[in-house]
């Protein structure tokens, strides 16, 4: 028969086992996490009509996207979860409770050219808070909270959530009378860290024709707590300008003022003004975060308050908070920089289970018993040499081997060995499930990223 | 603005959140499952190179793929989890270690015609044991036990798994000189259950020329079991007519006789030689589960055993067993006949806290404490009044409302309200919490399906 070579598409991320157990790990965590902070599970479909999921229309998107005709339907594949969720929220709006509190992982796809590290079909994990008209404050300052503990959990040490507020920028135009060329100044000081502060006050004076004064004092009140100035402190002398100016500080402090209360320490939250992120539609606080050992990876949670999710679909007002954590990329990230754990058992099974004589009887029976207690356990029953056998077990990281022969049969045991220490004891059925249940704990239960 | 109507695809399931945290239990239940049995998970992409997904091509199959030309591309969605795993093992076959053992959740696409009950965007849920060169029988009798562990764990109480052996059926066929026509015969024995014998021997007969004689002499044998016979007693008569049923008898015995062992009991689990499944790949034993309740379901869970998973892509003989549910049609006919379990929580979280004086500190610590011990905690803080604050979490079915006024933190206390007795008490942050952990605990760990 003639083959066809098989092969993945460059750009869509395939797991070798070890690899996919430890991926599936950190998606339980961070689902956990979620799930924790009291946010329901979403899952909507891979494809819409195309007319919904581009109802926004223009840029990036529409060349990124994947999309196809089936029947008479124009259908695409959605690029993120925020679309979907604004559909699903305005279709679904009369049953649902407000604020609507969701989390979601799922699969996105993007066109994108083909890159090491660039992903076309990736993971989104998101979560997202919509209010009905109006949403409390609160609702900002719990995110760097469901940051840190997600993060936190998955065991990542060295990580800062930084976090800003649009109202402040936007204040600070206004104050500076440069409200004109907001978005475009916005935009600027967004590349400040990558592109550094001179390009940036260059830019605004060449491009947009800021007053080099202007651009010297806004970068400095921006930049001063990179210098070690509290810009809380420094904000607060701001006050009085404008009243956009004033809320945001206020929205910047009340989120501030409560990290202590949600769990966040000091070394892992700071208030950085230099912060923008660049979608257009965020209107209040943005966050992003950063592994400082690592800028050259940027951030790996990002997001913001919107003020309208929903507005190319309903006309009532659905303001909101999410943010979102590129799965994919960070997973290759972690790989790359060996920062996932070794100490996580990534091996299939706990236990393998070998049938040493022609009755396989107890050996099934003793491998039920310990599946029942929750160990996860194989049968090998292949016709193979012993040798090959302990290979299989070696190969795929299997921490215990567990032999039933005549021997341990007649004496209602089995044998265990360790496959770490080499050590092996015949005991009955029930030691060895606590022996091996004891063995894989640490294992089990490691955090996938690994302290440094 | 001009408004694009949301919708979502006619034949793709989009649940409200209650239902899709029942959904979300199932599916973990059922990953829990197959982990357990010490298979490894494995996530492919749902994209794939159209030549490659249509390797074997043909039939409704093409029809009904859901393609697009991206670039140069020519691009399909997967339409099952198996021809997607036969990639895998013949792409990335010199890092497996065989028999490779894997389960995998995910969305397929079929774009079937849209009715009640049928989706375009479904869920599957498989397992596979993929040999290389030889698969010893013993993976075939393991299928049943993780079939009645994942239903038992999912709360299923009256389901019988159904096995026969498609040696033993094409050894009855050549042991009556039907071998010629076995393809056919096996397509007619198959719809047995839903034609009748009747028609079923009347199709034999004028169809496919089989002798009147001949076809009930076999349809006698197939339906022996359904008259209380035992099949196995039946068969062991037949021993020694040929070699492929002697082979297929042994195999098919040996797969019963190991069903305690696994953990399997007897009112779940019959020999079945009318079962034939549709496919044509089967090669050995074969399975399906179906609830007697519920006959019109059809079967919950499927597979079979085959001897070449990727003859399309590789030279090697890659025999294998696998078996399959389909999740999003089980839910669908699980909820459409009452059979999920109202005592599963399906609230988004087990306690709301609302702050009741201006300083949030104290309730947000207190919502803090209680995640950090797992418990599910949204914080409330829009300005509401009171009754739309409990209406709020009364809608969400949230089991446990904590309020802290100025009395209760002058006194460090919380009052927790269980909002299905209406009881409430002032009480110490760490006596809620273990109350509130107390109260949702059997609603949490709810079985998702309904014990009759």
């Amino acid at each position: 028969m003639a083959k066809i070579a098989p092969r993945t598409l460059s750009g869509f991320m395939e797991l070798l086992p070890e690899d996919q157990i430890r991926f599936d790990r950190m998606a339980e965590i961070i689902r956990e996490s979620f799930s924790v902070y009291g946010y329901a599970p979403l899952d909507t479909p891979v494809i819409e009509a195309a007319e919904v999921l581009l109802a926004k229309g223009g840029g990036e998107t529409e060349k990124q996207i994947y999309r196809m005709t089936k029947g008479d339907s124009d259908l695409a594949l959605r690029f993120d979860l925020t679309v979907p969720l604004a559909k699903y929220v305005a279709l679904h709006y009369g049953q649902l409770t407000f604020p609507f509190r969701r989390f979601q992982i799922g699969k996105v796809y993007r066109g994108e050219r083909a890159q090491r590290g660039r992903f076309r079909e990736f993971y989104q994990a998101d979560i997202d808070i919509i209010g009905d008209g109006s949403l409390a404050v609160i609702n900002e300052a719990e995110i760097p909270g469901v940051i840190y503990h997600t993060f936190q959990a998955l065991g990542l040490k060295d990580f800062v959530i930084r976090v800003n507020n649009r109202k402040v920028l936007n204040g600070l135009f206004l104050a500076m009378d440069l409200q004109e060329k907001s978005g475009a100044i916005m935009q600027t000081v967004d590349k400040l860290e990558k592109i550094g502060r001179e390009k940036t006050a260059a830019i605004l004076v060449d491009d947009f024709s800021v007053p080099q004064a202007d651009a010297d004092r806004l970068l400095d009140l921006l930049t001063s707590g990179q210098r070690g100035a509290s810009p809380v402190a420094i904000l607060s002398s701001y006050m009085g300008k404008n009243e956009l100016l004033d809320t945001g500080i206020e929205e910047l402090l009340t989120v501030a003022k409560h990290m202590e209360a949600f769990g966040v320490p000091d070394t892992h939250f700071v208030v950085d003004l230099t912060i923008a992120r660049g979608l257009d539609y965020y209107t209040g606080t943005v966050y992003e975060t950063i592994i400082p050992a690592h800028p050259e990876i940027g951030s790996i949670c990002s997001g913001g308050r919107y003020d309208n999710l929903a507005e190319y679909y309903t006309d009532r007002q659905l303001p909101g908070v999410g943010i979102s954590i590129g799965l994919t990329r960070l997973f290759y990230v972690l790989e790359e920089q060996k920062y996932l754990n070794d100490k996580l058992l990534a091996a299939p099974a706990d236990a393998l289970v070998l049938p040493m004589t022609d009755d396989w009887g107890p050996a099934i029976a003793f491998a039920t018993a310990l599946r029942t207690v929750g160990l996860r356990t194989q049968i090998y029953g292949e016709d193979k040499k012993f040798k090959a056998k302990m290979s299989y077990a070696d190969k795929l990281g299997i921490p215990y081997v567990v032999f039933l022969g005549e021997d341990e049969i007649a004496q209602n045991k089995v044998t265990v060995k360790d496959m770490i220490t080499g050590e092996q004891e015949t005991i009955t059925a029930r030691e060895a499930a606590e022996r091996i249940a004891a063995g894989v704990k640490d294992g089990r239960t490691a955090r996938p990223i690994q302290a440094e």
